[in-house]
């Protein structure tokens, strides 16, 4: 039988349903998400139903981690649809706040994470990871979770978010979970929506490029080659922009010259087609 | 009968500790403070009697919020002593750890609060509010009390710390406690302790002159001209090197150029007398 979601808008709502399961001594498990959501999320649930005897799920489309030019406004939202999902796949609590609840005055605090905060999207888009890394913060302190899970799809702020954890000793677990993927490779995103048909099409050739990279590291290539052929394969792709590709230690995100034998290593990109900014990454250790 | 204090020195054990208290229902006060305990602590234990079943004080001097050239160093200590007041005033809990059980590795996370942390102190300690700010996080996170007590001498700090309590929606509540003086006005610090004889005579003027301005505040005279009248107060004191001298609206910390009926204001001062640096201040309502 079909546990009942119950859907919450206000912090001070959400507390008072928590308390109660917190004096009942159950294991409170968090998946923070923009919403829109996919089987990449779900995953995230289905693990959280794993370790958690109460999972939170949040929707909030932060608009702290995105750029002014960026697409806070045309983000897709469908909260109907993505109640019923939460519904099906066992989410407890659904807390849906507006921006005026989350932030009913300027906010004036601000952390940043820096080292792994500064590479990659970092560098891509400045600001991104102090406004993943302060509503996190914020969201975990209003939860108090347990456990909270994250897409490794995001791997960097996946990153991000352990090393402030660690700094600052919030009380929860970080799980990683693994990316979900469609069935021809490309990684679930709630952005794949704006996907023209030719590009959706075209960009199967991020996860093609990944696994050729993993393949040429086994072969024992250099970091700098295998970039360049990565480079060489996506731009066949005529509607790919590469913005970023690097390999990288992980999760310290540090650059990487060559590689040794049980290096735990990231292999990250970021290309646009048209309007729409793609990431994907494999990690792996040699 | 005196109760048992309980010192611990890592997070884990004081978690231990923590974790039993809560489930019993009871209620935990935080005083954080630097040590070297004096009479402005220990009201802030009692104010936190009042209200909590549980009291932890925490010792620990935070480099963080040290500039490269200040008193690190040399800031006062005594744990013994420190320890038997903790004692007598009624902690349960005496958390102390060292520099390296709060940051085993180097903190990447930093925590700004723009606007409040500017002003006064913020001027003249860059970085000082985040350090403040990126630490009583972190204890806050380990402590997780109910309430937490601060003592009004460090008036920006409090507002400090609200402002982020707010924005991050931490679930504690601060409350501010009064400045506790020496019977001559001089407000209490563990840096008093630096003076030397005639500093420490000469220093008594900047309650006067606190004082003095409030008069002057009553008798309808405006910011500037009341500042005026201060800085010639202190001056009038050889040793006194005035840092700065601001009266601003509270807790905003906004500049006032005049005054009206309703105003909650705060007359701030910071003066050097050799080497130490005091504060003071005074917090009002027309």
């Amino acid at each position: 039988m079909m546990k009942t979601l119950q859907q919450v808008e206000t912090i001070g709502e959400l507390r008072r349903e928590l308390k109660a399961a917190r004096i009942q001594g159950k294991r409170i498990g968090f998946v923070p998400t923009m919403g829109y959501l996919h089987e990449g999320h779900l995953s995230l649930v289905e693990q959280a139903k794993q370790t958690c005897d109460l999972i939170v799920m949040s929707i909030f489309v932060n608009p702290l981690q995105f750029g002014p030019n960026e697409d806070f406004e045309r983000y897709p939202r469908d909260l109907e649809r993505d109640s019923r999902m939460a519904a099906t796949a066992g989410v407890d609590l659904l807390f849906t706040p507006s921006v005026e609840e989350m932030y009913p005055t300027a906010v004036k605090t601000n952390i940043t994470v820096s080292g792994v905060s500064e590479p990659l999207c970092g560098r891509s888009r400045p600001g991104h990871f102090d406004g993943v890394a302060t509503v996190v913060m914020k969201l975990f302190q209003i939860v108090q979770p347990d456990f909270a899970f994250f897409g490794q799809k995001d791997a960097q702020q996946v990153a991000v978010i352990e090393q402030m954890v660690r700094d600052l000793s919030v009380p929860v677990e970080i799980i990683p979970c693994p990316i979900v993927r469609e069935s021809d490779g490309l990684a679930m995103s709630s952005r794949n929506v704006y996907l023209a048909p030719e590009e959706r099409k075209q960009a199967t050739v991020l996860h093609r490029s990944l696994r050729r990279a993993k393949e040429l590291l086994g072969d024992g290539k250099l970091p700098a080659e295998i970039r360049a052929e990565m480079v060489q394969m996506i731009q066949q792709e005529p509607l790919a922009d590469i913005d970023y590709i690097e390999i990288l230690t992980y999760p310290d995100l540090t650059p990487l010259d060559s590689v040794s034998s049980g290096q735990k290593l990231v292999i990250a990109l970021a290309v646009r087609f048209g309007r729409t900014r793609l990431i994907d990454n494999l990690i792996t250790t040699l």
